[in-house]
C-alpha cells in the first residue's frame, strides 16, 4: 500500500524540508520544522501523488487513503490529547492546500473542520468561552459553504453572487441593523442567531445542509482542497507562472490553534528580513484575537510586530515587541534559528493562543528584487552562501525589476503638491498611467498598449490578469501581506496598498481623494511604489538599476557565465545604451530600421525611390542617392561600438512596408522619380504581397537587384576602412537574412567580394578584414545548415521568424486562436515569448550540430526576441550558441540568465 | 595527361554508344555506328569534360587538348585521304555540340570549316565543282561569323539585328535585284561577289576580318560550340527540361561530306519508325543539292523519303525510293540494322555525296505520346524488350499527352466549313484559343491563364519560352524535321507547321488564309495538330486516352509499382472520374471546396454565417444549418468510391476568404444573422489577416470552435453507418490540416470521439469504423511526427503549405524573385512543382521514419500538387510512403511515375 499520509509534530515527523515534491512546500517545511523542534501544532500532509490520483480516478480518493487517514488522525489526537469528534474534549483541524511552489490564495482553506453541534458544548466547557466557539462556528459555516459545498462542486452562482457574498451581505445588515462597527461586537447570541440563519440560506441557496458531522465535514474539506487545484484562478495562475498542471497539491491536515481566544491569542505573519528592501532587519504583522485569514484578508490594517516594521500608516498601534515582549523574544528566537537552517529569507505564520506561542507554516520569503538583491549579497558577504547560490538567489524577473522605471526624486518632489493619497509600499519602482477600475479595462488598455492603473478597493485572485496587464496597482484596503501586495512582490510591480482614505466607486468608476477631489476613469495617475504615495498626473521615471550592489552582482555574473550577451540595437544610441548594460557587441543591426520613425524623411525619400524603381538605372540612382545615409548611422554604430563585433543584417523587410500613403507623398515621389502618380500607384499595387512575411524580403531583395546589396556592403567596408585609419578596429559582420538555400550566399559573397575589392582600390588598402554570415531564420536554412555553414562563417537564429515558419503561426494574426491554444492546453506557452525546444528549438539543435561539422567553429548566436528571456537563454546556454542578442534593456537578464545556465547545466 | 580526345571511323574508332557522358550523345553513337560498320565520315569528339574544365578554366582549353587535337586530326587525314589546310588536296570539317541529351538546335553548329583562300583553290580542282565551292565557302562564311564571331563573343547587335541577318538581307536583296527564286540560281560569279561583300560587312558590323587560315577557323569553332553550351537559349532550355548546368557539351569535329555537290548528292533525316503514330514504317525527308541545316532550318519544304511518308503537303515531291532507289535499299538495310541493335525507334541524319551515302547521326527519335505507346506495346508484342523496358519507353510527359484533349471529331465534322488552312501535323491533339504572334505575348497570356496558340512565320529557339506557354503553334514554314515540329513533339503539344498559304504579318499581328479572310491577335481559332488542320473559331474537345494500348500498358504498370495511387477530389462527379483514371482511393476531399463556385449558393451562405457568427449560439445556429450540405456532398463521395478509401480534410482556409465582397451580400447576411451591416462589416474587419496563409486556419478553428468539427466528424460518420445499412463498406479517414502538435489532435480527436458515440447510440449500431490523422504540412509537424504518430493513424503530407513554409516562400507571391532564382541558378527547380528533395524531402523523411518508430503501420501518403509530377512521385517512392495522390488527369501519369521508379530503384 502506497504511503498517503506523512505526520508531522514533535516527535512524530515523518518528513522534511527536502519532500516538497511529495508534500508541497508548506508540508516538507511544518514537518522540517517540528525536526527543529519548534511548536508546531500536529498535524499530517496529504501527498501531491494522493492528488494526482484523485483526479487520474475523476474525483474518487485512492484505495486505503481513509484508513491512513484515521491512522493519522488517531496519532495527532493522542499527541494533542484531544479527539477529533469527541464530544467531551473535540479536536477540531485546518485544511490547508500546499503545492510544490507557492501558490498565495490561488487555493483553498478551510478553518476549524470538526465544529458541530455534537462538539460545539464539549468545547465551551473545554475553552469556557461561549462566543469563541460560535464565533469559530460562523466562520466555519462561511468557508465551509463557500469552499467546499459551492466551489468544490462547481456551482456557478447564478447572478454571479456567491454563497459566501449572500452569507456577508446578512452579517452586515444584521450588524448596522444593530449598530456594530467590528465583527468583535457581535455577541454570543448575535452569533447563534448568525449560524442559523445562514444554514438556512445555505439549505435555500445550495439545496443541501450544511453537515453537521465532524467526519463528513473533514472529507468534504480535504476533496475541497484537492479540486482547487483544479479551479480556474489556480489554473490561470500556474498558466502566468509556468507551473505544470499535473503537479497536483498536497492537503495538510493540522490541529487549530485559535489566536482569536481573546485578548491574550493573536495570529501574525513576518518575514526574518525586510522583503522590500533587503535589509536585516526582522519584519511583520499581527493582530490581536483575529484568526489568520484576518491578517492576510486585508480587511483590518494589521499591527506592527516591532519598530523596525512601523511606518506612517501604522506606526499608531501597538506592535508586538511592546505588547507581548517574552513571546515577540521567543519569535525572534525562532527567527534565528530557521535562517541559521534555512540560508534565506523566511516568511514565517505564527499564532498564540492564550500566551503560547505556535508555528503554522515557514517558506522562502517573496522579495523585491532590490530586497533579493541586497540579501544575496548580504549573505554573501556574511559568508553564509556562496557565488554561485547568491547569483540563484535573484530570479531573471526581480532583476528585471531593478532595471523599471522608479519615478524621478526631482520631478516627484516639485510635483509634491499632486499627491493626493499615501498608502503602504507593497511593490516597488514607479508607474505612470490611466486610472481603470477593473481587471478587464486592464487587459484591454494592454491591448491598446495604453499604460493603466488598476484602482480597487482590494484585488483578489480573479484580478491576476488584470494586475499582470496594469503598470501599477493601487488598492484602499489591505496591509503588506494582503493579496495585492504578495502578487506584485513577486512580480516587481509598483503597488500601493492600504491607501483607506480613498473613496472608491467601481461602479461609477470614480475615485475621490481625501481632499474630496474625484478622479475618473482615464484621469493619469503617477505611483510611487517605493515609498506608497499616489500623484495626479504624470511624474516624469528614470532607470532604477543604481543600487550600490547592482554592478558588483553584474560582474560576478560575468565570472560564472560562458554564453555571449549582445544586444540588438539599430542606432549608435542603442549602442551605447547596450554597452552600458554590459552587452559584448552588437548581434542585430537593422539597416531599414534608420528609415522608421520621424526624422528620417530624406532617407526615407531615397528608400522609396529605390524601392519604386522600375529600370536597373532608376534603381542605381536611388541606392547611390540612400548610400550616404546608410553609411553615415553604420559608421555612427561601428565606432560606438569600437573593439566589439557588430553584426549588420542587410535589407530585409517587404518593401511594401515602405510605400507612402498619402496622395501628397505618393505624388512628390512620383515627380521625383518623373513618372505619373497613377504609375507610381501601379508600381506600389505591385508590391502588394497575400503573405507578406513569406514574400519578396532579405536575401530575395538581394537577388533581384544586386546593386542594393553592394550599397550596403560598400558603405559597411568603407566605414571599416575609415575608421581603421582613425585607429579603431571595428569587426564588422555582414549578415545576410531570409537565407533558405547556400546559393543565396554564393550568390551574396560574390557581390560583396567584388565590392571589397574596390574598397581596397579606393583606399589603397591591401587587406580588408570581414566576416558574412547568415540569419537561420527559415526552417530550410536549418535543416540545410551543413551546406549553408560552407558559406557563412557564422549563424545568427532569427528565432521570430524561424517560430513563424515552424509553427505556420503568423504572429500579427495568432490573436485569433493563441488564447485557446494555452487555455486548452494545446500550447505550455507563447513560443513567440520562449523557445519552443521541441520544435524551433529542435532546428537550432539541429543547425548548430551540422553547421559545426562543416565548420568547426562557427559562431552561433541568437538574435530574436527570445534572446533575452531567461528559459531560452538556458536553452541557448545548452545547445552550446555562442552569444545571445537581445534588447539593451534585457542585456542585464540575459547575463543573469547565462549565469544561472552555467550554474544549473554546468559550462 | 587525360585523354579529351577520342577518334571514331571505320577502324578505328575509341569510344561507343554506352558512353554517352563522355562523348555526349551523338559522338558516342557515331562511334557506335563505325563499330556496326556503317559508313560513317571519320573524325573525332572531344570530351564534355574538356567542355567542363573550358568552362572552370575561364575559357581557356586545358593543356595538352591542342596537341590531342592535332593527333587526331592527323588520324582521320590518313583515313579520308584529305589534308586539313592542304592547298592540294583539303579536309574540310564539320563542328557540331553533342550534350549528353539531345538539345535539338540550342547549341551550335559550323559547317565547312577549312575553307580559305590557300584551300579554295585545291578544292576546286579536285572536286572541278567551283559553284559548289563557293557556295559551300559563303556558308561558311554566314555561319562562322554568326557563331563563331559574334554569339561566343557575347556581342549584343546594337539594334538587334545580328550579322547572320544582315547578311540574309545583303543575299535577299542580290537575289531580287538578280530576279533570282532560289538559292540554287546564284552562279559561281554571284556567289564570289557575295563572299567579298560578306567579308566586308564582317569587318564594318564586328571589327574584325573573317579569318582566312584553316587552323585558325577550326580552334574558333571548337571554342563557340563549348560556349554555345552557356548562351542564352540553351541555358533557358535546360531549365525548363530540367538539365543540369555541369553536364557541357562534347564537340563533334567529322570529316565534311557534301549533300550539295550537285543533283546526286542529297541530304536527309529519317526516324526508322513513325514518330506520330508509332507504326513499324520507315518515315524521313530529304532535299537533292543541300546540306543538313537545309532540311532542319525549315526553309524549304523538303520532299518524302518514300511513299510511307507522303501526305497531302509533300505528295507532288518525288521521293528518295523514286529518284535513287539503290541507296534507298541502301539506306532501308542500315535502318534495320540500327533498330536491330538499338531496339529502340532512331532518328537518323544522312548525306549522300555524289550517290555515295553517308551516315552523320543516329540517336533514340522523339516521338509522340501516341508513338511512343504504340512503339512500346508493338515492341514489346514482337519479343524485342521487357515489361520493363516498355514501361520505361514512355516518359511521363508523353503519357499525359494522351490525356490531353483533342478536337471532338463530331464538332470538327460539323465545323468543317470553318478550316481556313492546312498544314503539317507536327503535334498531337487539339488547341483552341487566341490568336497571338510573339512568344511575350504567349507568355503573357499564359500569365493571365487565357488559352492562346501562337502564330509564326516560322519558330526559332528564341522562341521556347512563348512556345511552352501556347496551348498550340501554327506556323508558315517548315516541315515535319524543323525547329517547331522537333520542339513540340518532344512537348507533345499540339502543333502545326509548314502551312505556307497563310500570309502572316508579324508586325501588324494580323494573319490572312488563304480564302483572303484576316484574322488578328485576340480572334479564337481552333488546331487539329494530329491532323493539320487549323479553324476559324472554337471546336469543342474531347479527351485522347481511347488509344487501344492505353489500358493494357495501364495495366502492366500497376504489376510493377508498389506506391499506391489516389485522386485529390472535392465532388462526387471527381471522384467518379478519378475512378475511372484508376485511382485506388480519394487522398484528399477538401471540405471548403463545395462552397466554390457557383450553384452552392446555400450552403455557401450558412457558411459565411458560420464565420461571421460571434456567440457559440449563432455559431451552433448557422452549423446545424449547414450540417446538411456538408453531409450530402461527403455521403455522396463516400458512396462514389465505396470501398476504396477517402480522406476527409476537415475544414481548412482561412475563413475570411469566404466573407462576401459586395454589399448586397452583406446586408443580407447581416439581415439572417440579425445584426446591422456595420457590425457585419466589423466582424469581417476582425477576421482579417496580415499573412492568412499561417493565420487561423486548419485545425486552429477545431481548437477555437470545436462545434465546427463535431459537426464534419458527424457528417461523416452518419454517411458511414448510412451507407453500411445499404451495404456499401465506405472506409472513411477523418484528416485534420495545419496540424503542428499532438495535442491539437489530442483535442480534437476527443471531439470525434464524442461524436462516434452520439451517432452509434443514434443509429444504435455497436460498432463504427474509422481512422482520424493528419496532414504533414507544418515543419513542426515533420519534426515532431514521432509524438504526433501517437495519435495520427495516418500523415498524408500537404507539400504545398509544407514547401510555403519550409522556404519561406508564399506561393501567392513568389512571382517577384522566382524567376531570378531559376535564371541566377540559386536553385535547380521551383519546388512547388517538383518535391525539394534537400529541404522538403528530407522533412518528409525524417516524418516517416520517426513516424513509423512510433506506429510500425503509419500509412503515409502526399496530397500536395506534386503528387502527380514524376521526380516527385519517384521520391515518394524511396521515401517508402504508401501512396500519392493527385488531380485525376494526373493519376495515369502517377501510376507510371510509380512503375518507373519501382523498376529503377526496386520495389
Amino acid at each position: 500500500m502506497k504511503k498517503y499520509v506523512y505526520l508531522f509534530g514533535k516527535g512524530m515527523t515523518d518528513g522534511n524540508a527536502s519532500m516538497k515534491e511529495l508534500l508541497g512546500g508548506k508540508g516538507a517545511n511544518l514537518a522540517e520544522m517540528a525536526n527543529l523542534g519548534l511548536p508546531v501544532p500536529a498535524g499530517f500532509t496529504i501527498t501531491t501523488e494522493c492528488c494526482v490520483e484523485y483526479f487520474k480516478n475523476e474525483g474518487k480518493n485512492p484505495d486505503g487513503l481513509a484508513e491512513q487517514i484515521a491512522e493519522a488522525l488517531n496519532a495527532v489526537e493522542k499527541h494533542m490529547g484531544m479527539i477529533y469528534g469527541d464530544k467531551e474534549n473535540p479536536l477540531l483541524v485546518s485544511c490547508r492546500s500546499g503545492a510544490r511552489s507557492s501558490m498565495h490564495g490561488m487555493m483553498e482553506t478551510v478553518l476549524n473542520v470538526g465544529l458541530s453541534s455534537a462538539t460545539i458544548p464539549g468545547l465551551i466547557n473545554r475553552t469556557n468561552n461561549e462566543r469563541f466557539v460560535y464565533d469559530a462556528y460562523r466562520r466555519l459555516i462561511m468557508m465551509y459553504s463557500d469552499v467546499v459545498m459551492e466551489k468544490a462542486e462547481n456551482i456557478e452562482p447564478a447572478d454571479g453572487q456567491g454563497i459566501r457574498k449572500q452569507l456577508d451581505a446578512i452579517l452586515e445588515e444584521y450588524k448596522e441593523s444593530k449598530g456594530y462597527a467590528a465583527d468583535t461586537d457581535l455577541n454570543v447570541d448575535d452569533l447563534k442567531y448568525l449560524c442559523d440563519v445562514f444554514k438556512k440560506k445555505i439549505v435555500e441557496v445550495l439545496g443541501k445542509e450544511f453537515p453537521d458531522d465532524a467526519v463528513a465535514q473533514l472529507n468534504g474539506a480535504i476533496g475541497a482542497v484537492f479540486k482547487s487545484w483544479n479551479g480556474k484562478k489556480a489554473v490561470s495562475y500556474r498558466r502566468i507562472e509556468g507551473i505544470p498542471d499535473d503537479w497536483g497539491t498536497a492537503v495538510n491536515v493540522q490541529s487549530m490553534i485559535f489566536g482569536n481566544m481573546g485578548d491574550s491569542s493573536a495570529t501574525g505573519v513576518a518575514f526574518t528580513r525586510n522583503p522590500a528592501t533587503g535589509d536585516n532587519k526582522f519584519y511583520g504583522e499581527w493582530l490581536v484575537n483575529a484568526q489568520g485569514e484576518d491578517v492576510v484578508a486585508g480587511t483590518r490594517t494589521p499591527n506592527p510586530l516591532n519598530d523596525e516594521t512601523k511606518n506612517e500608516q501604522n506606526k499608531h498601534l501597538a506592535s508586538m515587541q511592546e505588547m507581548l515582549p517574552e513571546i515577540y523574544a521567543e519569535l525572534v528566537g525562532i527567527r534565528n534559528a530557521l535562517e541559521n537552517h534555512f540560508r534565506d529569507m523566511l516568511d514565517i505564520e505564527f499564532t498564540i493562543q492564550e500566551k503560547k506561542l505556535f508555528m503554522l507554516q515557514c517558506r522562502v520569503g517573496k522579495r523585491t528584487g532590490t530586497a533579493a538583491l541586497t540579501m544575496a549579497m548580504y549573505m554573501l558577504e556574511e559568508g553564509r552562501i556562496t557565488e554561485a547560490e547568491a547569483i540563484m538567489r535573484i530570479s531573471p524577473n526581480q532583476l528585471d525589476e531593478l532595471l523599471h522605471p522608479i519615478l524621478d526624486p526631482a520631478a516627484e518632489k516639485a510635483m509634491a503638491a499632486n499627491k493626493f493619497v499615501e498608502g503602504l509600499p507593497a511593490g516597488p519602482g514607479g508607474a505612470v498611467g490611466k486610472i481603470v477600475f477593473t481587471s478587464e479595462d486592464a487587459v484591454k488598455c494592454q491591448e491598446q498598449k495604453i499604460s493603466c492603473i488598476l484602482v480597487r478597493e482590494e484585488t483578489n485572485p480573479e484580478d491576476v490578469e488584470g494586475m499582470r496587464a496594469a503598470n501599477g496597482i493601487l488598492t484602499a484596503r489591505g496591509g503588506m501581506t494582503s493579496h495585492a501586495a504578495l502578487v506584485c512582490r513577486g512580480w516587481g510591480k509598483c503597488c500601493i496598498v492600504g491607501a483607506g482614505a480613498l473613496k472608491i466607486n467601481e461602479t461609477a468608476k470614480t475615485v475621490i481623494a481625501p481632499n474630496g477631489k474625484e478622479y475618473k476613469e482615464g484621469d493619469i495617475i503617477s505611483l510611487n511604489g517605493t515609498r506608497g504615495y499616489a500623484y495626479e498626473g504624470a511624474v516624469a521615471t528614470i532607470d532604477a538599476s543604481e543600487n550600490p550592489r547592482f554592478q558588483k552582482f553584474m560582474a560576478l555574473l560575468d565570472k560564472y557565465r560562458s554564453l555571449g550577451v549582445r544586444a540588438n540595437a539599430d542606432t549608435p544610441a542603442d549602442a551605447l545604451q547596450a554597452a552600458k548594460f554590459g552587452a559584448e557587441g552588437i548581434g542585430l543591426f537593422r539597416t531599414e530600421h534608420m528609415f522608421y520613425g520621424t526624422g528620417a524623411e530624406k532617407p526615407l525619400f531615397a528608400l522609396r525611390k529605390m524601392i519604386l524603381s522600375s529600370t536597373v538605372e532608376e534603381r542605381v540612382a536611388a541606392v547611390n542617392e540612400l548610400f550616404p545615409f546608410v553609411k553615415k548611422d553604420i559608421k555612427a554604430t561601428l565606432k560606438a561600438m569600437a573593439g566589439k563585433p557588430v553584426t549588420i543584417r542587410f535589407l530585409d523587410p517587404p518593401l511594401h512596408e515602405f510605400i507612402p500613403h498619402t496622395k501628397e507623398q505618393q505624388q512628390e515621389l512620383a515627380d521625383s522619380i518623373g513618372i505619373t502618380l497613377e504609375d507610381l500607384q501601379k508600381r506600389a499595387e505591385v508590391l502588394k504581397e497575400s503573405n507578406p512575411m513569406m514574400g519578396h524580403r532579405g536575401v530575395r531583395l538581394g537577388i533581384t537587384y544586386p546593386e542594393i546589396s553592394a550599397m550596403q556592403a560598400r558603405a559597411i567596408l568603407e566605414s571599416v576602412v575609415e575608421l581603421r585609419e582613425e585607429g579603431l578596429y571595428c569587426p564588422a559582420e555582414m549578415m545576410i537574412p531570409v537565407v533558405c538555400d547556400p546559393n543565396e550566399l554564393k550568390h551574396q559573397k560574390a557581390i560583396i567580394s567584388k565590392v571589397a575589392e574596390e574598397v581596397k582600390a579606393k583606399y589603397d588598402v591591401m587587406d580588408l578584414d570581414y566576416m558574412v554570415g547568415t540569419m537561420i531564420e527559415i526552417p530550410r536554412a536549418a535543416i540545410r545548415a551543413g551546406y549553408i555553414a560552407e558559406e557563412a562563417e557564422f549563424f545568427s537564429f532569427g528565432t521570430n521568424d524561424l517560430t513563424q515558419m515552424t509553427f505556420g503561426f503568423s504572429r500579427d494574426d495568432i490573436g485569433g486562436f493563441i488564447g485557446d491554444y494555452l487555455r486548452k492546453s494545446v500550447l505550455d506557452a507563447d513560443p513567440f515569448q520562449t523557445i519552443d525546444k521541441d520544435g524551433v528549438g529542435w532546428l537550432i539543435e539541429h543547425a548548430v550540430t551540422e553547421g559545426r561539422k562543416t565548420r568547426k567553429k562557427l559562431k552561433a548566436g541568437i538574435c530574436g526576441e527570445q534572446g533575452g528571456e531567461p528559459k531560452s537563454v538556458a536553452f541557448c546556454h545548452k545547445v552550446g550558441l555562442n552569444y545571445v542578442s537581445c534588447s539593451p534593456f534585457r542585456v542585464p537578464i540575459a547575463r543573469l540568465a547565462a549565469a544561472q545556465a552555467a550554474i544549473m547545466l554546468g559550462k
